[in-house]
């Protein structure tokens, strides 16, 4: 099978992925925080562009099923009932909710990526159960980094790279694209611990400026849930595999 | 001094690299053949995007002064009088020359990020000579790779990483960006011998296909040339320094 690894959405091909199965990867924090809300009892989170877009949606579905969340420079947007930090995710606050979600870069990749297909949502917290579903699909597989600001940022890399270096393990013949072995030769090191990979990111770094360094212990926590979050109709639910 | 690698042109900063030393990579084939033909003794190397820009160059400056070399798909193109494997710019054939080049990623990425400023190439022929040239200046460093189609290219990584490597063991307080850090992990086993690694690329693969392998051996040899070609004035020339 083939493993191409993009490290940031412009990279993809115009021609779009065709009919791999598709991964986004925001490590900090957006995919993080949708696996979280997932795994806490939110019945779906749709990632949305903008504020605007958030709210009305959340106004269409009716305001008690919903919460309005996201940030913009990793500070929760003003009226929004939660940021993107996925420790504010919690069973009381999410459960039975539909979430409506901007953040910078991780819910512009997403919807990017998607057009009309479904999308896999990775990040540490839910490696393995993410290499579980690709391996068991056998199909080729495109892995897309949300990146920071249209450049390649290192968590998510790293994530990438830890996908990639399982899958190569566990079933033979995988083929790797270039930056599927770039990501690969990052995530060795540090694959069961990435926390110090999270340290060293720009992202991290400015996480941990504005408060949020609690975050990036959260979001090392590797396998933490075993759940595969899955975008399909603009909407990210978790799959009936991702639930048993 | 901060180091800034980005893997492909289109990730360096809409406000440019400020007063940064700025570093382009195209190690299949684009920057190794500029530095092997200003070894050989060709007077200038002017990079240009079309096949026609290249003639109007030539016949401006003189036929009997220039040569036309370039490559579509890594063939020579019709007409012109060298491709873009580094073998092929002998003494005997650039001696006194102008060359005026077009590549697919190269000369594009090299015209792209330069505006007015000048640009150092660099490639593994002459890493060692780029490394020195940095350390001296003591200046932030921006390394842009041209990558492959507008994607990342596992070996300009490669040489990014080396480079940056290299910095990092000879001065002190070199802090790397997120492509950096991640081009460094890749660097790390192959910067002495990194023939496999270009072996292992996408590009180098495509090359071996149309009967380039020879360019990649060539490609691999680290310090062949202890020269830092400069672009100036949209022409590369061997720098003072370099000439040394």
């Amino acid at each position: 099978m083939n493993l191409d690894v993009y490290f940031t959405p412009a990279e993809l091909p115009a021609s779009g992925p065709g009919d791999a199965n598709i991964v986004v990867i925001d490590v900090l924090r957006a995919t993080s925080t949708m696996t979280e809300a997932l795994a806490n009892g939110a019945r779906a989170v749709c990632p949305v562009r903008t504020a605007e877009e958030a709210s009305v949606l959340a106004a269409r579905i009716g305001r008690d099923q919903t919460l309005v969340c996201g940030e913009r420079k990793g500070v929760k947007l003003d009226g929004f009932d939660l940021g993107n930090s996925p420790l504010e995710y919690t069973a009381e606050r999410v459960a039975g909710k539909v979430l409506a979600l901007t953040t910078t870069n991780g819910t512009h990749a997403l919807l990017a990526v998607a057009g009309g297909r479904h999308v896999i949502v990775a990040s540490f917290l839910n490696l393995s159960a993410v290499v579980d579903a690709l391996a068991s699909s056998g199909g080729p597989a495109v892995i897309v980094c949300a990146g920071r600001e249209g450049r390649f940022a290192l968590e998510d890399g790293a994530c990438a790279g830890a996908i990639a270096l399982s899958l190569t393990e566990r079933i033979e013949g995988v083929v790797l694209n270039d930056a599927a072995v770039a990501a690969v030769a990052l995530a060795r090191p540090v694959r069961a611990a990435p926390l110090s990979m999270l340290r060293a990111s720009a992202g991290g770094k400015a996480l941990t400026e504005i408060g949020f360094e609690e975050d990036l212990d959260f979001c090392a926590a590797v396998d933490r849930h075993a759940l595969v979050p899955e975008l399909r109709d603009q909407r990210v639910t978790l799959t009936p595999a991702g639930k048993a």
